[in-house]
C-alpha cells in the first residue's frame, strides 16, 4: 500500500425521507440567506422543489433561487452564481440536483470568496482555494459521486476547455434513492456508467500489486453491473437504485483511490469531446472506454486479464492477452446490452467536429499502463466515429 | 440498501515516516500539555518512544506520561488516566499503541470532562458523552481498527464485565506499517484475526440481500486471508503489513457496516470470556468463531454458503447446507494453518473457569441468523473447551 492521507469531510444522510428527517437540523447550523441552486426545473415537476422549499420556509430561511444550471455547467454560469451570492449576501448554498448542479455550486462557493478569477488562479497560478461559502447537496441524479468530494468539472466555453477544478466539499449530502425514481432510465444508466468509469479509471491506475483498494474496487464494479441489469428489468426497484446511488458515492469518496495513482484518461478525452460538442458525459465515456482499452491493453495485459476474470467472470484463455481482450469485449458487449451508444455517430456527433482539436487539447495522464500521445488520442477518437 | 447516516471524523496519515511528516502540524492545533499514553513499554525498546518524544519536545509540548495500559484495559486504569488529565490540566491526549491503548484513551478523553461516572452514565442511564479532551492516535499494533471510530472496549474488573463504551474519536490517526515490524508474529496474527472477525461479524449481520457493503466486505476478508499467509512466509514484508494495517482500519471505520445491522455475537462471548480470564482477544475469537458458526449455520445456510463460495473459493456441494459447512471448515482449517488456538485448553484456559457465569453474563445480540439463548452460549463455550 502506497502512503496516503485521507479525510472525509461530508456527512451523508442516506435513505427514504432523509431530507425531511435531517435537513432541518443541518440548516439550523448556517445563516438565514440560502441560495437554492438547481437545474432545468425537473425538481418542480417531481415534487422535490416543493418539499425542499417547504423545509427552508419552516426553517425561517430567506431563499434566493439560482436555476438553469446546465448539464455541462459553464464557467459563465459559475460567475453568474458567484455574483448572485455576493449581491444577496448568501450564507449557505443548497445544491439540489446531480453532479452538474453540485459541481457548479462547489466552484461558486469558492469564487464568491475570491477577488481573483478562480480559473486563472487554479490552472495558471496552480493555487487552490481555501475559503468557501458553506454548502450542502441534495442528490436527485447519481453517477458523478460529486456529493462526497471537492472536485468539480466546469466547461469554459470561451477557451473550449472542460476540466476539473477544486472547490468546496459539501458539509452534508442527502441521498434519497426515491428522488431518482422519476429520472428517465437513459439518464440513470448514463450516470451509472459514469460510476463504472470512475471505478475503472482508478482500477487501471498504478500500482498493479496486491492492494485492498483494487479488491474493493472490483466489488464496486460488479455491484454496478448487477444493479444496472436489475434496474433495466425493474425500473422502479428501490434497492437497485439505492445500491447504484451508494456505489456512485463510493467510487468518488476517496476509498477506492487509497494508495493508487489514478488514471482518468478516458475522462480527459471525454471532457474535451464535451468541450467541443456539449455531449452527454456518460455516453461519451461508454464510446471511448472500449476503444481506449483496445489501444492500450497489451501494455498492461496482466491487469486487463485480472479485470476480465474478477469483474466479468471470464476464465483464462490461452494467453494473458487473449484473456485481457475478452474482458474488454465483455465491457463492450455490456455497453450494447444496456442500450448505450458505441459510436460518436450514435450520439449524434457529426463529421464536422474537429477531432484533431479535441485530441490536441486533451490533458494526457500518466497513471495507466501506457502514456498516450496526442496522435494516439486522435487515432482513438477516429476509431470512435 | 437500508437507510444510514455516515460521517468520518478521523484524518488518516498512512505510510512510512508519517509521524515525522505529519505529527508536528497536527500537534500545533492543540494546547501545550500533552498526555503521552502507552502500554507496557515496547515502544521504548523499538525506538518509537524516542521518535515521538523528540517530536513532542521540538513542538514545545509539556509531556505527561501515562504508561502501563494493559492489553484488556480496565475501568480502574481509565479512572487513573482521567484523574491525571484533570490534575495536570492536559490539553491533548496522544495514544501510542494498539487498540487497548487507544480504547483506554477514548474513555479517558470522555471521563475527564464528566462529573459523573461514565460507566453508570452509558450503561445504566443510556446517555453517551458529547464533550472530550481532544486526542490523536499513533498505531503500533493493528487489528482492532479502534483508530477510526469512537467505540472502546473496557473491562470492569469489579463487575466482571468487559464491554463496549462510546468515547472520543481520534482527530487524527498515524498509521506507519514500519511501526509494526517489531511486533511478535503471534500478536500480529492475533490482531489480523480480530480484523477478520470484525468483517465476519458485520457480514453475517442482516440484511442478507444484494448489498454493496457485503461485496466490499468479502474483498476485505479475502485480503486479510491472503496477507496473513504472505506474512507468515515473509514476516518483514512491508506491503503485507501495510495491507493488514489498512484492512484493520477499513473493517471498523464504518464503511462495511453501511446499511447493515451488525451481529458481533462472537465478540460478545469473547468479551465475557476475557472478563473472567483476561485472555488474548484474537485467540478467544479464533476458538469461538467456528464453534459458534457450526451451531447456527443451518438457520442462515444461504449466507454461510455465500461465505464459503466468495471468501474461501469453495464450489457448490450437493446442498446449500453442505456448502455452508465446508466454508466453516475452511475457516477452522485456516485458524489451524496460521497457528492460532482451536480450543480454550490451548489458550491456557483451565477447567476452573466458570463458563456458566460467562454465558449468563454475555450480551445476546439479534443481528445474525439466529438469536442465541444463554443455554446455547454455554453449550458453545463447553464445545470450545
Amino acid at each position: 500500500m502506497n502512503n496516503f492521507t485521507f479525510s472525509y469531510p461530508t456527512k451523508v444522510y442516506f435513505g427514504k425521507n432523509a431530507a425531511a428527517d435531517y435537513l432541518p437540523t443541518e440548516l439550523a447550523k448556517y445563516g438565514d440567506t440560502v441560495m437554492l441552486a438547481f437545474g432545468g426545473g425537473s425538481i418542480k415537476s417531481n415534487g422535490i422543489y416543493d418539499e425542499i422549499t417547504a423545509i427552508l420556509k419552516n426553517a425561517g430561511k430567506t431563499v434566493i433561487e439560482f436555476s438553469g444550471i446546465m448539464s455541462n455547467p459553464t464557467y459563465a454560469k459559475v460567475q453568474q452564481g458567484a455574483g448572485l451570492v455576493r449581491e444577496k449576501g448568501v450564507d449557505f448554498i443548497l445544491a439540489v440536483g446531480g453532479g452538474s448542479v453540485i459541481d457548479c455550486c462547489k466552484i461558486i462557493s469558492a469564487q464568491a470568496k475570491l477577488d481573483c478569477d478562480i480559473w486563472d488562479m487554479e490552472l495558471n497560478q496552480r493555487k487552490i482555494p481555501t475559503e468557501f461559502i458553506p454548502m450542502g447537496a441534495i442528490v436527485t441524479v447519481s453517477g458523478t459521486g460529486s456529493e462526497m468530494n471537492s472536485g468539480a468539472v466546469i466547461t469554459n466555453e470561451e477557451k473550449k476547455i472542460k476540466c476539473g477544478l477544486v472547490g468546496a466539499s459539501a458539509s452534508f449530502a442527502i441521498l434519497d434513492p426515491e428522488y431518482t425514481m422519476t429520472v428517465p432510465m437513459k439518464q440513470v444508466i448514463s450516470g451509472a456508467f459514469d460510476t463504472l468509469s470512475h471505478a475503472m479509471e482508478t482500477y487501471f491506475g498504478k500500482p498493479d500489486s496486491n492492494n485492498l483498494s483494487d479488491d474493493i474496487n472490483e466489488a464496486v464494479m460488479r455491484s454496478v453491473i448487477v444493479n444496472i441489469r436489475i434496474l433495466l428489468k425493474e425500473p422502479q426497484d428501490y434497492n437497485a437504485r439505492s445500491e447504484l446511488m451508494w456505489a456512485s458515492a463510493m467510487a468518488e469518496n476517496g476509498i477506492l483511490k487509497i494508495g493508487k495513482i489514478t488514471d482518468f484518461q478516458a475522462h480527459q478525452i471525454e471532457h474535451q469531446l464535451g468541450a467541443y460538442t456539449d455531449c452527454n458525459h456518460g455516453q461519451g465515456l461508454a464510446v471511448i472506454h472500449p476503444v481506449l482499452y483496445r489501444h492500450i491493453y497489451k501494455s498492461g495485459a496482466a491487469r486487463f486479464a485480472r479485470f476480465a476474470r474478477n469483474v466479468w467472470g471470464i476464465s483464462d484463455k490461452n494467453t494473458e492477452e487473449e484473456t485481457a481482450l475478452a474482458g474488454i469485449n465483455a465491457l463492450a458487449d455490456f455497453i450494447k446490452e444496456i442500450g448505450m451508444p458505441t459510436t460518436f455517430a450514435e450520439m449524434g456527433i457529426g463529421e464536422n467536429v474537429d477531432l484533431k482539436a479535441v485530441a490536441q487539447s486533451t490533458n494526457i495522464t500518466a497513471g495507466c499502463c501506457k502514456k498516450l500521445t496526442a496522435e494516439e488520442i486522435l487515432e482513438i477518437l477516429n476509431e470512435c466515429k
